[in-house]
């Protein structure tokens, strides 16, 4: 009984299934050395007692205070990191204005790699502040900044998955900002990934090299070709953009006569382990591809609002076995919440079903069906973010890692609005899941390890 | 030069129009004894030097901390004071349910003055943490509790406008919660309008009564009628719901064979102190009606996600010349924050503007020019409300009151991501209306009084 490196007792929520979440009332959780949940048990459950007796009052047993919970670490599909010294600005101009005057100016000052630090160590403290534990980072072209994006994260102990940015079209992309041509690009990209893959060796929870063309239009098919290439070779991961507004969508379309989906598969860039940003405007064809090959979705639901025209079909693509997690798209979206999106994620989702026009009939308005619950919003933030990684997050269960926010309800300064004592605890896990605010967020522990601690 | 009650020395952000946010650098704000700002005074006028040399190192003379800002105090028009006890909540159930399952019952139970307490104090101070500082509340059908709501307001020193609800329809409305009859609907809005304007001689802030009836649905033709003389007997501000969602719109076309606006009108209803929740379906004619009356529109952007089947053409309707502020509708809205409530309004308009079904062409998904900046959002949230109410509130000038939130762009747990010492000032108004959280509402003042603070 005294196999745990530490127990942790409180009640959890956790996804049970896309549309379900469980309620682990006062259960214990085991982690083993390293960083993993080797048990759970409940209080019904025999062991439960013996563990108590043997841990109640050492230093590695933790338990909650009346008024908190635990949520799983959130997993975010998609930020781009440096545009974090961006956040907020600039969304009221055309998208085509907010790369060119905000967007690439400052992505291209990471060659500064001071500048990068600064701005690195404050995006990824915010995220764990925010309970997220794993992120999914485009970070710049330039390689150095990129490898020290990733040391960041392993410094602070966020789980990183890093892709170096190509882009190497000198067509397509300014010259103060671009890879210096298609074989630097690629040979950049392959010491980026080996040492991602040095630097993970001593990293607990897990740094990984992203392959990372940008999005189709801002890549030569030399590159998108050999980036497949390096993917297959390492086992990577792999990111881009997928079908995210009318303009890219097309743009693709009239340069290979296909669909993004069947585009970035010629290429050896769909998979089980690529995650595609927003893909609003994929077909049924596009979507049954996906599924085929175990590529996930990442959407974005605040970024979609200023730069997707549209609403994705979650709903309906969940349906079709995609594997669906959620992005803030930083800074396309403003937040690095991803509260802040499962919110929107839900609201977005009824304005689609219900539709946005009012002078139009009410049955001729909206996209029937197409509403999600906030039960699976929290889905795609936590567990279906796991599965479109394939790594055991998200989901607070044997065998996957212990990552977990613990949420106070009960702190004086952002108290939720419980007067009930016996409060059902669905209607507190809806409250939280609407409600919370970063304070609310006491700690936050990633593999194990406390990486996250507000001030009492 | 001694005249003043107290001196502010700080950058201040402040509506000019509804397109465009002046931007008060280093201004000094003189404010009298009454709470009102009686002079505002640049760096290059006469005076600022003459008044430094008066008021600097006194008590009486306040200055920003670097990273520091004003705001407007924000002016909420749309409240529902009990449905804080259940925000968050049961989002996704139908209205119908939502109202009979959640609400209604919620609602009843402030006949208990103990439990109404609890939650309207909760409630006031929480709004006021949110930079909320003047407020248009729903209370109950209660008039003791009402009662109660606007004490709390006036000894929290929140600007609270309360509404006793009028829902007197026995065939519309649960018999477990509604008025006892027209009759005592109608005697019990007067003694309550009486018991208001009395309190409000002692309330330097204000507080005002407001004629409520729930919606047109929930009443009968006698209390409209009885409401709207009420109203112009005592000059009182009237709210309502008003073409909130289809069902609510259809229901008011087949009783009045006219749509709700003049509906309401022929009650006497509207008025250059009337604010309508919601008004989605408003058609020209009906917004031409709002403009010539002076009749606001609470804007619900959060709420609207969820029951008003669609997303309210602002742009469209301030070209018209309607008055028009936000609300947050808790708890038809989850979030007592008009920041969270600023950003949606201007992620609806965009859904509005570019559509959401992504099957549709593009020039048949969405409704052109519909979409609204932040600062007109920003415009809602202050000026705009204070022109619903015909208060002189909401812009920080001359002859408005002294009701102004303090930002802390800086605050180590909280800092927003201003990595340039010189970022320009117009990216940093931007950054805070997109990422301000509440820990970062350092103080909140109503008409010159401190109302709440974050300890340091
Ligand atoms: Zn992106
Ligand atoms: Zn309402």
């Amino acid at each position: 009984m005294s196999e745990y490196t530490q127990i942790f007792k409180g009640t959890a929520f956790s996804s049970k299934s896309s549309q379900e979440v469980q309620i682990l009332k006062d259960y214990l959780f085991c982690i083993n050395a390293d960083g993993m949940i080797a048990k759970t048990v409940a209080p019904d459950h025999t062991d439960y007692q013996k563990l108590l007796h043997t841990y109640q009052g050492k230093e590695n047993f933790h338990h909650l205070a009346d008024g908190q919970y635990f949520l799983p670490g959130f997993v975010d599909l998609h930020v781009h990191a440096p545009q974090w010294a961006q956040a907020g600005t600039a969304l009221d101009i055309p998208l085509y204005d907010w790369l060119n005057t905000y967007t690439f100016p400052i992505e291209a000052k990471f060659s500064d790699l001071q500048f990068a630090q600064e701005v690195y160590e404050d995006l990824v403290s915010t995220l764990l502040a925010n309970g997220t534990t794993t992120s999914l980072y485009f970070a710049t072209v330039h390689k150095e900044a990129s490898l020290l994006l990733a040391k960041i994260c392993a410094e602070k102990g966020q789980r990183g998955l890093v892709g170096k940015v190509v882009m190497d079209d000198p067509e397509q992309n300014p010259a103060f900002y671009r890879d210096a041509d298609t074989q630097t690009a690629l040979a950049d990209t392959e010491e980026f990934i080996l040492a991602v893959k040095a630097l993970a060796k001593s990293t607990k929870q897990g740094v990984y090299p992203v392959v990372t063309p940008r999005f189709i239009p801002s890549c030569t098919n030399g590159a998108l070709q050999g980036l497949g290439e390096l993917a297959a070779k390492y086992d990577t991961h792999i990111q881009s953009h997928c079908s995210e507004s009318d303009w890219e969508h097309g743009y693709v379309q009239q340069r290979f006569k296909k669909n993004d989906a069947f585009a970035l598969h010629d290429f050896g860039l769909l998979g089980d382990k690529a995650v595609m940003a927003h893909c609003n405007f994929l077909n049924d064809e596009d979507a049954n591809l996906f599924a085929e090959t175990g590529t996930a979705i990442g959407h974005c639901p605040i970024s979609n609002a200023y730069f997707a025209n549209s609403v994705i079909p979650i709903a309906q693509f969940h349906s079709k076995g995609v594997d669906i997690g959620l992005g803030s798209d930083v800074s396309g979206g403003f937040s690095p919440s991803l509260f802040d999106n499962v919110r929107q994620a839900v609201m977005s989702s009824r304005m689609l079903e219900d539709g946005v026009d009012a002078t139009l009939p009410a049955e001729k308005r909206g996209v029937p069906n197409a509403r999600i619950t906030i039960n699976e919003a929290f889905y795609l933030a936590t567990a279906g973010g796991g599965e479109s990684l394939s790594l055991p997050i998200g989901r607070l269960q044997e065998n996957f890692t212990w990552d977990v926010q613990i949420i106070d309800t009960k702190l004086s300064s952002a108290k939720l609005p419980i007067f009930n004592d016996h409060e059902d605890l669905s209607d507190i896990f809806q409250k939280i899941m609407y409600l919370v605010r970063p304070e609310n967020i006491r700690e936050v522990w990633v593999q194990g390890s406390k990486v996250h601690e507000r001030a009492k």
